[in-house]
């Protein structure tokens, strides 16, 4: 297959992945506690009503709020203080004509109380006496049983990535383990006659593979589990023999391409030689990142990533990420960080054509300052002396400085 | 101490806090591609050049540039090819006057060459002879030793929190261990007569302990490691022992309290009891979460949370936050993720006084749009219903319909 045979624009590259995408049928279960960010399985119905009790919103006195009615500062209502119903305990006791009990904020309320006066609204005469200095309506600060959740109300929607707030509602029900989406694990192959491990001596014309491990950091960062294949030379076979073996374990495959055509080149003929359909987009109309390839073999994804770390982290935001997601049941991918800022100089583009350049950001005044770093998308310190970049949209041929932008913080 | 005995603006509660606090000594070593999120402990300098050969950016032929002087599409320059610089070798042979090698993207030039020629701009007449149709100037087409990286330049800050970028970068270099702080133990105490753990049988008058797990949660997401240490009534002896036994393991502590004004003043007569200076903030003029206590035992930090959830979320986010990734080294705390919204319904609030109020976002037009949820903040599914906050800024006295604000994500 010649290079750039089949070139996708950015915005349809991953929506001619997605319906070839089947999210994985496996699923753990997991203690509540340690599911901080993992996906729902599942709808998740409440099991009970929350609060299972009436409670008091404020710290006072249960009443009945017909025996308020009326009363204000000048001609205030006096009820007699039957009880107390600590915190964690239940009322033993009811309220007959003209009573009240003490009550604490998330404490229960006496039997037949149905409302609360708030203790600056009351004024103590003795232990067991008191005056009423505003009415209560009925259910005035008063949290009524299921007011939170109601039995079988769904508490989290399936294919939720679970934050640390819904740790807590979860466990406020007793749902103390969860069904989530197996991680989808992503196999990564980097290939270059010219690389070698990281802890290895690097001889003349050699460089270290990192690739395998910056990809493994941004699979892990969305949810995947990444597994290390092979460093494969720029030879068919191997590649091939590598690729196959990660198909049985892997849920997806991310080749990093070697930075020459013909590595290029021989990624796209490995994936095709894996199975059907092979490769779906060849070339991606994007700067850079152009030399992507994607397929899709035996319905998993197979990427073919350029070596080039700009390109690189550009082409995974783009496609792998989502994909990972959608693989392990992510219904609503998280949008990426971003922020607005002020662009500090032009940037030149071409329409037709996304552009991706890394910035700096100066965030001391009011609104942020992105200044672009025009540096070889080749070097790797580009990316590290960078806090996030700036996208040229496919229409325009290029940014102007004073412009608000968006970047995308990494 | 009186509830509110000192209550602080929003603003100078963690400058309050800050100066007080200092950071962690101890040090790990990690391995560079298990580093992901860590806060480097010192700079990190470069031990070698990078790249560390004359490396091509191009496809195409090695050649002295002065032998294309002159070239054009309509007068070429001759060269007669005499080798080739696979990936990964180095070149054994030099270039004399009218000769090139063939060179490939990330390759090593052949000796004495300066600058490539990219194949599009060369004509092959046979095995050994090539036109070039266009002259190139030295260093053209060639990324020079060091040009991304020197030898003793600093490659990362002293405390910098390692992106999947800064890995590959140091292992580029051979850097496989790096020596980063150690993460900050927090320990957290849950308080309340009326809280049974989450899987225990709830009686009448009793709620599951939520905000162990949640505030557990939240110390994970900014790299602390989060120590479950008690569950205490609201009993002053006993807290204070959990906390004392808190203080010898544990670099920070954070009471979650009891819901109840005598539960939260406790918190903060406990804390005062532990060591000096004790309290420093008793209140925090926000809403919600101004029962927030904030102190220093010993150096170390001591919180006393709100009970409610968002409340809970909104200190842990303008507090507990910052001071986690203070101890824990970090010297630029990363900003929360936020986005722009246009604002569905007028906020009322108070001036003097921060508000918070969780917010739905509808995210499919062109910019999203977010609706206040004026639900009770004592409800744990506001929380989790929401999407984001938004915060009415202490000298306003609400926020209008339609005004562009800032979502603080969840």
């Amino acid at each position: 297959m010649p290079e750039f045979f089949n070139v996708l624009a950015p915005d349809v590259a991953f929506e001619a992945l997605k319906p070839m995408l089947t999210p994985l049928d496996d699923r753990d279960v997991v203690l509540t506690s340690s599911a901080l960010g993992r996906v729902t399985a599942d709808y998740i119905c409440s099991p009970e009503d929350l609060p299972a009790f009436k409670r008091s919103t404020m710290d006072g006195y249960s009443v009945r709020s017909r025996d308020t009615f009326g009363a204000s500062e000048g001609l205030p209502a006096y009820l007699e203080v039957v009880g107390e119903v600590r915190m964690g305990e239940a009322a033993d006791f009811r309220l007959a004509v003209g009573q009240a009990a003490k009550a604490y904020t998330g404490g229960m309320l006496a039997r037949d109380a149905d409302a609360v006066v708030m203790v600056e609204r009351t004024q103590m005469l003795d232990e067991t006496a008191i005056e009423v200095l505003r009415a209560v309506a009925p259910g005035e600060n008063v949290v009524q049983v299921g007011e939170d959740v109601r039995t079988g109300d769904t508490i989290l929607e399936k294919g939720s990535i679970v934050r640390a707030q819904d740790i807590g509602g979860l466990l406020a029900q007793g749902v103390t383990s969860i069904t989530v989406c197996r991680k989808p694990r992503v196999g990564i192959i980097s290939t270059g006659d010219e690389l070698v491990p990281p802890d290895a001596q690097v001889g003349p014309g050699q460089i270290r593979d990192i690739n395998t491990y910056t990809i493994s950091a941004l699979v892990e960062q969305c949810g995947g589990e990444p597994i290390t294949l092979a460093l494969a030379p720029d030879e068919f076979e191997e590649q091939r023999i590598a690729a196959l073996n990660g198909l049985l374990s892997c849920d997806a495959l991310v080749f990093s391409a070697g930075s020459s055509v013909s590595s290029r080149d021989l990624t796209a003929e490995v994936i095709d030689s894996l199975g059907e359909p092979g490769v779906i987009a060849h070339g991606i109309s994007i700067k850079p990142g152009k030399p992507t390839v994607m397929g899709i073999v035996d319905g998993k994804p197979v990427f073919g990533l350029p070596g080039n770390p700009v390109s690189a982290m550009v082409v995974f935001d783009l496609l792998v990420r989502p994909a990972i997601f959608h693989l392990g049941g992510c219904l609503r991918i998280p949008s990426l960080p971003t922020i607005q800022a002020t662009l500090e100089r032009d940037i030149p583009s071409v329409a037709g054509r996304e552009d991706y350049i890394p910035v700096s950001l100066d965030q001391t005044g009011e609104c942020a300052r992105a200044m672009p770093i025009f540096g070889k998308s080749n070097l790797i310190y580009t990316l590290i002396r960078s806090e996030g970049i700036v996208k040229v949209p496919l229409d325009k041929s290029g940014l102007y400085a004073g412009e608000a932008v968006r970047v995308r913080l990494y």
